[in-house]
């Protein structure tokens, strides 16, 4: 399936990103990312037009980087700054990508140019929030970006998939429930009560045994997942405002149709700015996804084959309605995207 | 090439399965094998229906086994028994394979249920006779099983291959014969007069140094052998009551085009019951196995690049017919199945 | 692409070749090489023609090769002599390539067997100068020949990707020519004035730091290169009789579409038969092939997926003059050999 490629797309945590150019392959594509003389980002094709060789295996000059087969060298813009076996004419370039730093994060426009406007940016605005300490974090997974929103979207799988996260022993009800509002797809999971887990109890000192909780997790076209998890010593009318709050970004780029970049955040009020807190909680999320979701995403995507998921005819269950939804709008973009 | 489906083919020898669900695939089906809460041997698909998660990957609950990812529960007759997100209907279920035990082999049938006749099973009639003392085992082979087959039928590769099976000095002559037997090839090669080798002389203190060999492969569709090695000091009219007997069964089951289940037992009626001398038995036949006849068969089938052997224009000599012969029995029992 | 079949291709050093047999692919095609009693070179098909055994796997039996399966045996001819199954008839047989041992390499006829003409060898009169010390290498490449061959021809990549044989403070003038000479492209690299490398150094023990350096390579289809590189205090008229004179040959065979043999034979009139200078020569030889040339052949290979250089579209330099030159010829040549 192609990708959605008139859209903004995770590329970097800023602060990841520095002078040392680094390769990045999005939707396909091969990509060198730096920071110039004057900090600003920029992405060019890593693809040197002469030979093909990796620009991102060369050297910077200036804000200039050149290719280590034979020393062309592209500026910012794309364009060819210095030809050390002839002219450097506009005519040799690569193309430049249109980047947007914005919530902590370098965007990158995969589309056709002159539609990169950076107002289409997804608006984290947790991110903004000065209540929260947050950790950034980065994953590469062996899965279909897609089949990593599947596995975001639907929040029941924490209790078969990740014993840490859940009491296995907690037999509370759950309310699962899905909405549409405007371009997003909201996926709300509700327990008035549920047995408190390590997870809490790490970020809220005085949790009673039994706790209220309420995790609502927003995705947007294509890839870009945002999570509220509210915990309070019982259900009140505005979560909102609950006691513990724990906000996550889920912010997904394909690399190819069978690997992902995950770019993932995650905030606190409570025990902020604590190191020891902000690592446990880095384990904690890194270790679930690396060692129990990603190996469930591979093992399906290698049985898949290179199917697509409706064509293998899932059995679906109620708990599936967000992931269809999201995948239906998916594939809406792409079709219109391709008319 | 397509496998024959409507077999029995062996799936574990019995004493290995126990209640820890074990995935193993055969003709390219993903099966879970676990023993129920009565020790009853159970082969489900092990492909969950909702998201294709492997089942052998859950935990049992009573006699079903749960989904690993979102926690359906199928029982041993395949039908959902537990659905934590709705209704457990019947609608929702898995393969469940026809199962029987019979010689120490669990046997699954491939086929269509209904034709799951257990006389169909061949009959290992060593297996059931008091003075031999088994050693069993199993090897993953990297080839395709008529490779595996081509090989076990003819044994006049052991001179060449094995150079610690057969004395290399050893010039006294072979003679190899084959003929059919109902559904059977079967192969034998004799030896009136041969060196006595350190396998020979591990099972029969003292031996000496010429002794008479015969040894009688029989093959039945579509990857079952059944072998006679007699060993004694002459030849004589019945070599089935020769001093020393070492029967063996080679049961093949295809995992994958170019993988295959070797299920192996030997018996011996010399030296019985004692360890030391099983587990030289078991080196020997494995190391042979492993070191030897897979290394061939894999670089063969790297060759074939995938094609079929006749489509290659083997040279055939003498020692192939049995090969041959056995060949084609599958190639007339797979036509006749698909037609 | 195909390769050119009608031509000699190294096979092996001379002095790497001996008894022992040794499985080596060319052009696609696997070959066993080794030599006879009398010391002869030999080289058949390495497919046994029963079951496709490997040969190179089997021993030798005086001048006849034995299949490890079976046993059969074949002669430098190719005819089989020995069948331990039946007669051993002239009609068993595998190809035997007609081979010629000529300035230290074993070469081989891939064309068809009447075309073989010896003096169709490339002459490497340099091999045969009594003045050079030689030091002699085997690399294998993860890079079709055709990528080596442009890395070859271009010398002026060297100051990018090598920047221990290139002094990146020299600014010093290239001129950069190309032309060619009948079956020969000819690149040159001419420096009046550089500065001396710890290469030159090495091989020169009272070097000024400003030399002058001439480098001319010389390809002739399908992947034979002969190097003349000359260094001096200053150009002359004849820099053939340049103080230090440093010859090589770059002699490729292809292995398959994404692999190629690289053998490489470095000469030097200084400091003849001293070891630790060989030994020196060898590590910086190897050392930059190994770890920078072969990296980016290998990067750039896999980015071409495939494709053809040329439909790729790749951005023409005048130091591509000579490589382009070359794979025209290359596919001229194969042109008509199809035809």
């Amino acid at each position: 399936m192609p990708f959605i490629r008139e859209s903004w797309y995770p590329a970097s945590w800023s602060s990841s990103l520095g002078a040392e150019p680094v390769a990045r392959t999005f939707l396909g594509e091969e990509v060198v990312l730096y920071r110039d003389s004057q900090g600003t980002a920029v992405a060019l094709s890593n693809i040197c037009p002469h030979r093909f060789a990796a620009l991102a295996k060369g050297k910077l000059h200036g804000d200039a980087i050149a290719c280590p087969y034979h020393g062309l060298r592209f500026g910012p813009d794309g364009r060819c700054v210095h030809n050390p076996h002839g002219p450097a004419t506009g005519a040799i370039r690569v193309r430049s990508y249109s980047l947007v730093e914005r919530h902590g994060m370098v965007w990158i426009w995969m589309g056709q140019a002159e539609n990169a406007d950076p107002a289409k940016i997804p608006v984290l605005s947790a991110r903004e929030d000065a209540q929260f300490d947050w950790v950034e974090g980065y994953l590469h997974v062996e899965g279909n970006y897609q089949l990593v929103i599947d596995n975001l979207l639907d929040l029941t799988h924490v209790e078969f998939l990740h014993p840490f996260l859940a009491d296995p022993s907690d037999t509370f009800p759950t309310e699962v429930t899905c909405h549409e509002e405007g371009e997003q797809v909201v996926s709300q999971y509700n327990r008035p009560q549920c047995k408190r887990t390590p997870l809490v109890a790490g970020l809220w000192n005085d949790a009673p045994e039994v706790i209220s909780l309420l995790s609502v997790m927003r995705w947007q076209a294509p890839a870009n997942l945002v999570q509220r998890n509210c915990f309070d010593v019982a259900r009140h009318a505005d979560m909102a405002n609950a006691h513990v709050q724990v906000p996550f970004c889920h912010l997904l780029t394909p690399e190819t149709e069978t690997t992902t970049h995950y770019f993932w955040a995650g905030g606190r009020n409570q025990l902020q700015g604590v190191p020891a807190v902000s690592e446990g909680f880095r384990l904690g999320v890194e270790g679930a996804f690396k060692n129990e979701d990603e190996p469930m995403i591979a093992d399906i995507q290698g049985r898949m084959k290179g199917r697509e998921l409706f064509d293998m005819k899932p059995l679906l269950l109620p708990i599936d309605k967000s992931a269809v939804l999201a995948r239906r709008r998916v594939s809406a973009l792409l079709k219109a995207e391709l008319a």
